[in-house]
């Protein structure tokens, strides 16, 4: 698998597997399909950097640090929504950087924001470019150039400290990368998000990330117990204790921060020993209410399997069609899936199977539940396929608390169907459960209309619009980007939206740090 | 009990035992004691503010919540250090604030920071007055005044969401108050620090408070999921999901703010069912350093007992001596308490007590565990007893990971048994435990010196510098105050200061909120 994605689809195109037939057969059947390929000739524009800043640059951090081919720039040139798709398919590489940087040291991160602030160059810190809000997109006018940030080469695990489980990993190491160093202590991060095999360390910190696993491992800040940043004013280094009341905790500042704030070149995590047994299964529950009130019986109980999830009744009918090894007979309602994973996981499995029988649900064996497994990292490559086929594919998620579930899922659910129309599927999916609530997980596939960009911005605004009314968050773990800075002021309101420019404009005065992106 | 605590003593006096005979024995052995009263006549500074600032206070809140008399004064004079006792004992009130006011409601609080602003006014949020951080210490220098915002009003639960199982409390509730009322709900918060019995919800977030319960129940700041804060700028709500991606979580910059950057009037806090099962016992250990480790190997075998504490061999000894209905006899090396509460314990106590075992733990029964939970608030008591008799007592407290504990350790007890001398006791405890780390709660005894004031600062100084130079924190849940502002500033350094007064100036740009406390 290489680390850099075609810069028209998802991941390794080698590694993506044609659309199944009986999923197009679905699709077809329900949405329409008709051949829609992507545009050959992508022209880049200009890079328009002049010479004076390149060679400044140049002498700061290398030559060798310094690419501004057109190959670099086109794989640095925005993230993978289907919005960025939608555009590079049709040529649209207006939002190319001007240069590609990539520094060897924290050293020469800083050395990249004091030129960049001497230049009043935007820098776009980028990690594994899998961004899917907007946040690889900053806004170029006022700035003399733009140049993506690229961490690939700050890819080492620097440190492990058995007895405290944690460990140190430079912010450019992917998904896979720190897991397989990390393996060779015994130990994993149990950070297992869609994007885990492109994204990287840094950018699951800058984003808030939450893996699939998240029930039993935590969200991605959960587990961050220290963080290495360069600012251009300085230096930031913060993880004095897994947990302190000295003053606001600025761990939760940096995390979130999308690149605004900092550039993020060392993560020390919480790790955990390497599961010694591994069990997954699925169930089934009549409806998405009983399940979803299942999930919450489980987590209010105290009880953490590794991974829970659940497909409302839509998915599970779209999810059996594309499992073509399984078939979709006796299963109606909503499919769950119960992972485990630890030093012994039976005690555990009891514990939470006794709180889903007790709430309704069949147990279906572990079958469905490993397949789940075997393929949860290749949904991204289906939107292509739908994509190639002119089905407009995307995804789109929230949270918020137990008592509000049924409300928003029904609020998102409408606008969204109303503004696709009746052949629009509309998917959903519980995936991360807290004592006080869950997100909620949406993927729409609809037939592409003339103008597939203006038609998916309609329904993702009616979507967020949604979001905001019901009181819910406009994201629980895809990120701010520039999609959802509008509607993020809406979630902390201007009191809010004054604290994060505060902030801005005391580490970033120049403003040159991925500019307009998440802060309001 | 009375929600008001004595100007110059911890708590309720009537609640206040005379020193047990064995302790005063103990202590006078070790330390020496000498009678040391309090001075009875106690002069107040005349108030400061005009009376046309105060006539616009009365015409913006109403008169009947603005109190100049010199009793509400008294008692909303700095908080409850021993720095702070030693001052009030000795006659100085010169922190004393110019006027108390008692808001009603939210609004009226907004409406105290507008008229602050614009008299230029300096505002002290109070809670239950337990700081022992000097927190209530603002600075008046280039003020026109300074008021007290005691916020004893707000004293309701303002709703139970049995489904979400979260409950809206107003930041005036005092502990007891709070776990009365969701009681009536079947319900609790299961949060008690040491000062629970007067200490305000409001005060719990402002300082990221941490509870005796913190290994089953957490801390305060994982309690809370939602905040309403009033700020000059104007209102800040907080809380769209238990967790998100929607940039930084500005939850987590007012959690610790300690009322520098808005007054928190509302807290959405995460509750749990009342426990139906309560267990407390008591073990042994044959050294601080093998009970650290057993608690370690609990938290990272994913145990979550509610209360787990473990003291060294000094607070041990004194402990044993102090519990004079249970006496010595059979104890050496150190005392670990080990509490479980829940709809059903002895599965979680099983699980505990085979890791303990294999940890070379010998357990001791419940008796002592018993003995532990009666008297956990007890401590500021015997605190004013032994001030009484010429002995300065007091408490720090740090946090740091696993592999840094006996470093800490012994850099603080070295610093502090350095500058009190060889006659000083100094006692140790692990009260918080992380899978990746743990608290260090000192507390000493020593004679009196004849300005015991500047004793206590050269003491707490050497032991702040040893926490900042081993790498660990400046306070694990005592908070920032003004006491630790120059370490806060070393613990977080400039870019964090930064970040820190980038806040503050943008929600409190005429600085009224509480000068000089916590942002360095």
């Amino acid at each position: 698998m290489t680390l850099e994605m075609h810069p028209q689809r998802w991941g390794d195109p080698a590694a993506a597997e044609t659309l199944p037939e009986n999923v197009h057969a679905l699709v077809d059947s329900i949405v329409g399909t008709r051949p829609t390929p992507a545009v050959d000739d992508v022209a880049l524009p200009p890079g328009g950097l002049h010479d004076e800043a390149l060679d400044a640059l140049r002498a700061a951090v290398g030559t060798d640090a310094i690419s501004t081919d057109d190959d670099a720039r086109r794989l640095r040139t925005r993230g993978k929504s289907t919005p960025d798709l939608l555009q590079a398919r049709r040529g649209d590489l207006a939002d190319a950087p001007d240069a590609v940087v990539r520094p060897r040291t924290h050293e020469d991160v800083a050395q990249v924001l004091r030129w960049a602030t001497d230049h009043r160059v935007a820098v776009v810190p980028f990690g594994g470019g899998t961004c899917v809000t907007g946040g690889l997109a900053a806004r170029r006018d006022g700035y003399a150039g733009l140049v993506s940030l690229d961490l690939v080469r700050l890819d080492s695990l620097l440190s492990v400290d058995q007895v405290s489980r944690t460990a140190v990993l430079q912010a450019g190491m992917r998904g896979p990368a720190a897991e397989a160093a990390l393996a060779e202590h015994g130990l994993t991060l149990g950070h297992f998000p869609q994007s885990f095999e492109f994204a990287s360390v840094g950018g699951f910190a800058a984003t808030r990330s939450s893996g699939q696993a998240s029930a039993g491992f935590g969200r991605f800040d959960d587990m961050v117990v220290g963080l290495r940043v360069a600012t251009p004013i300085g230096d930031l280094e913060l993880g004095s204790a897994p947990a302190n009341a000295a003053g606001p905790d600025l761990r939760e500042v940096v995390l979130g921060s999308e690149g605004s704030f900092g550039v993020i070149t060392e993560v020390t995590v919480r790790v955990r020993p390497v599961a010694q047994e591994t069990t997954y299964e699925a169930w089934s529950f009549p409806s998405f209410d009983a399940g979803a009130d299942a999930m919450r019986h489980v987590v209010q109980a105290g009880l953490r399997p590794t991974v829970l999830r659940l497909s409302d009744e839509t998915e599970t009918m779209v999810n059996l069609a594309s499992q073509k090894d399984i078939g979709g007979e006796g299963v109606t309602g909503c499919l769950m899936v119960v992972g485990f994973e630890g030093a012994d996981v039976a005690a555990p499995r009891a514990a939470v199977t006794a709180v889903l029988t007790d709430s309704g649900g069949i147990p279906l064996g572990e079958e469905r539940g490993r397949a789940w497994l075997a393929g949860r990292f290749h949904a991204p490559y289906l939107r292509d396929s739908l994509l190639d086929v002119g089905v407009l594919v995307e995804t789109l998620e929230t949270a918020t608390f137990w008592s509000n579930r049924q409300r928003l899922y029904d609020a998102v659910r409408t606008a969204l169907q109303a503004e696709l129309g009746e052949k629009a599927l509309v998917l959903c999916h519980v995936s991360h459960v807290y004592e006080t609530g869950c997100s909620l997980y949406f993927t729409v596939a609809a037939p592409q209309a003339e103008e597939p960009l203006a038609q998916w911005r309609a329904a993702k605004a009616a979507a967020s619009d949604a979001m905001i009314e019901s009181g819910a968050t406009i994201t629980h773990h895809h990120a701010v980007g520039t999609d959802h800075r509008p509607w993020l002021a809406r979630e902390i309101g201007p009191v809010g939206v004054a604290m994060l420019r505060g902030i801005k404009s005391s580490v970033d005065p120049a403003g040159v740090l991925n500019p307009g992106v998440m802060v309001p």
